[in-house]
């Protein structure tokens, strides 16, 4: 990698962009600012968009007019990233980007700071060849700040920015490739929505022992709460949750499981035995077609040195529910406030906050134009040739861009496991790095 | 109150004796040591005492030689206090005394520095008195700085001091008076045991897009486990752990009922309905007569501002034990460790952490001669006499000073719930005070 790109993604990766919190920003409009200027240099018009309401991390939006014809492409990414906690797990500071071997390691090195920025790179190196020389076509970047939270300014915005985000095909490397690093398309996204469960109780901590056995306790009726959303096999079991789920087609069930780790893969890489989600059910079933609902964080009471006799007197669990084709964020979201509503112990005083409705899944059809010239180009740089994959994670704002924009969906990314994306000690290859600029290049050549 | 007094008061209240957290361990240590110092004009030898396994916040031992005969009266008190936290909650500084009407607010201003202290300033009254001329008693002193987190070291040394502990009656000044501060004679102390869950899953946090469905979850597999440890009535569900529990006679029924507050009384204390433990019995026999499995804390995961779609790696809960008499610590801890063995999630890793057995709890017979005595002192100090009470709270270390002593305890405090023990703003009034001054005072004159 040329010194000068690697500054440049370096300088990326130390902007603290966590789009969640609002002590940080600041250094999310420092970022975008940064981006904005660095995309003029391609000749790109850039702007910071904000939504009507409230102050978010803004939106860039970027566009190089094309010189042949009519022909728009649109590129996607995020640059903000995940909180860094729990911080002292890291080996080096979270925003200080480090060296070792092959991998740069930083919060954000891939997700998805590195693998939109590899891109870019990729398309300043189509920009400047021969194959652009007056025949590059309109290239629209929207590069936002919140996808870890919702892409609530995007989401909001995107409705009112159809002129603006028209295009013919969306470009977006935030996904994984497969094991080794064989390309992927990714066919199908799940959507995501997430919001938080506070549970009140005793109007303040109580004495264990002079209470205990008369106030109820909040820590132990969220426990219960949270424990009565899956039942004893791990499936959701929240009253009409799956309803109108619809099912993939056995071409789409063959080629996930081709795609798909192992059991003794996923066991390697997580640690542990590969059995969250319906026991029942096989792994890529789990992973790519069924829906979740996901405790991202539980906390109640004292969790300090020693003990501390108390009963809390409130609770709060953070949830998160992954949508498959077939579900709307706020039919899952209603179906799980009225199973919580029936659920709540007694004595408890239950209020849903912060709902980020976020996005449906959708899956796409394999066989379009678009999808056989990306795997020539694929095949092209690995002779593997790629795969498809139905990714369980989610990029709300694609299904939502996609619908706006009109462009077909063409989503091809270079993460893998190791990688450690949302852990601390996340990380990204040269190797990787590499593979995504080159992708960028071949695929707006083809294109 | 005299400056004086009030001042030594203060000074006490001022150490941040949190006996729980090494980091206090250098102020508990202070603490100790002005209080050796406070003693020893009252002609009290005294000495810190350390266990010998590990080094703790010191015991305090003071005696003081009588003149008469060979009574000897044992005086039981701890200087440490709970964790101030949550810290934001406190609307003065949880360690800088604040006087407000008639109450003094501050962590510890009654739990229980206020009332040995006050406690301690009317035996100070009664060796100036007349009374103790040529006729005081043997007095023992023993000061602890680990009754919040199970009197580890104290209860590790009583044995090896039956000698030096040796006493006739065991006076303690840490419980609660009936409500509108009629006197209250303590008949029975729950025992308390605590430990802390831990479960081990995923190596790392992991996306809980990418993993969601494939890696189990380690929040809310903690929550299915704790939730197990009660039935849908709030009745404990641990196999075997009632077992042997020794009923109370119908006369300490009715005793009991005489000096527990009604369900509206207590809905109004604690601010929500009064449903926690077993709601198919009365709530005398829940606070008084039943045990408790109470989970002082559960953590797992993001807590933080906004969201954060992570499946965390791991998840503790910490868990404290009423125990009443005919239950054993070790026979409790064990059927909940086999009931936590059991119900443990697939591809879950459990682990038990930092155990401490503490004590038994006890009841003690209502028609002694002792406890008639201080009935006849108590009336004297407020017509509406005294009443006995089975206190849901725990002194661990009671029970074990009982038993190496052979002292007979007799055991008046003037808590009122207004206090807020364990909770922020903690307070104590100069009435209370002035209270547990003259008790002592009276009943060291007619014992």
């Amino acid at each position: 990698m040329e010194t000068a790109i690697q500054q440049d993604y370096f300088t990326l990766l130390r902007f603290q962009s966590v789009g969640a919190d609002p002590a940080k920003l600041r250094d999310c409009v420092s970022c975008a600012m940064w981006l904005k200027t660095w995309l003029a240099e391609l000749g790109f018009e850039g702007e910071l968009l904000q939504p009507e309401k409230g102050f978010a991390p803004p939106v860039l939006f970027a566009e190089r007019k094309g010189e042949a014809h009519g022909r728009t492409i649109l590129f996607y990414g995020h640059y903000d990233v995940q909180p860094p906690d729990p911080v002292d797990e890291w080996k080096t500071p979270p925003f200080e980007p480090a060296i070792v071997g092959d991998r740069v390691y930083c919060r954000g090195a891939q997700d998805d700071k590195g693998q939109f920025f590899a891109f870019l790179c990729g398309l300043k190196d189509y920009l400047a060849s021969d194959a652009a020389k007056n025949n590059a076509p309109n290239i629209k970047i929207v590069l936002e700040g919140q996808e870890e939270s919702g892409s609530g300014a995007l989401i909001q915005m995107a409705p009112s920015m159809r002129k603006r985000l028209a295009a013919d095909v969306m470009l977006v490397c935030d996904t994984a490739a497969a094991s080794d690093l064989q390309p992927a398309i990714v066919a199908g996204l799940r959507g995501v929505s997430h919001f938080t469960i506070r549970l009140d109780g005793p109007s303040r901590d109580l004495h264990s022992g002079e209470y205990g056995g008369v106030a109820p306790n909040p820590a132990q009726a969220i426990a219960g709460l949270v424990a009565s959303l899956h039942d004893a096999d791990g499936a959701i079991a929240v009253k009409g949750f799956m309803d109108g789920i619809e099912p993939p087609g056995d071409d789409e069930r063959a080629l996930a499981a081709q795609s798909t780790p192992s059991d003794e893969a996923f066991a390697a890489d997580i640690g542990c035995e590969p059995v969250g989600g319906d026991r029942r059910k096989p792994i890529v079933e789990r992973l790519s077609f069924m829906p979740t609902i996901e405790v991202n964080g539980i906390h109640s009471g004292y969790g300090g040195a020693g003990a501390k006799t108390v009963i809390p007197s409130s609770a709060i669990a953070k949830i998160s529910m992954r949508l498959v084709p077939g579900q709307s964020p706020q039919r899952a979201f209603n179906a799980v406030k009225a199973h919580l509503e029936e659920h709540t112990p007694p004595g408890m005083k239950l209020t849903l906050e912060d709902f980020n409705a976020g996005a449906g899944g959708f899956r796409l059809s394999v066989s379009s134009p678009l999808f056989r010239l990306a795997g020539i180009v694929l095949e092209e740089m690995d002779s593997r040739g790629s795969v498809f994959q139905w990714d369980g994670a989610s990029i709300p704002v694609v299904s939502i861009l996609k619908e706006v924009s009109g462009a077909s969906p063409l989503i091809v990314g270079w993460g893998q496991a190791e990688d450690r994306i949302h852990s601390p000690n996340e990380s990204y290859s040269f190797k990787q790095f590499s593979l995504a600029r080159t992708w960028a290049k071949a695929i707006l050549e083809a294109l």
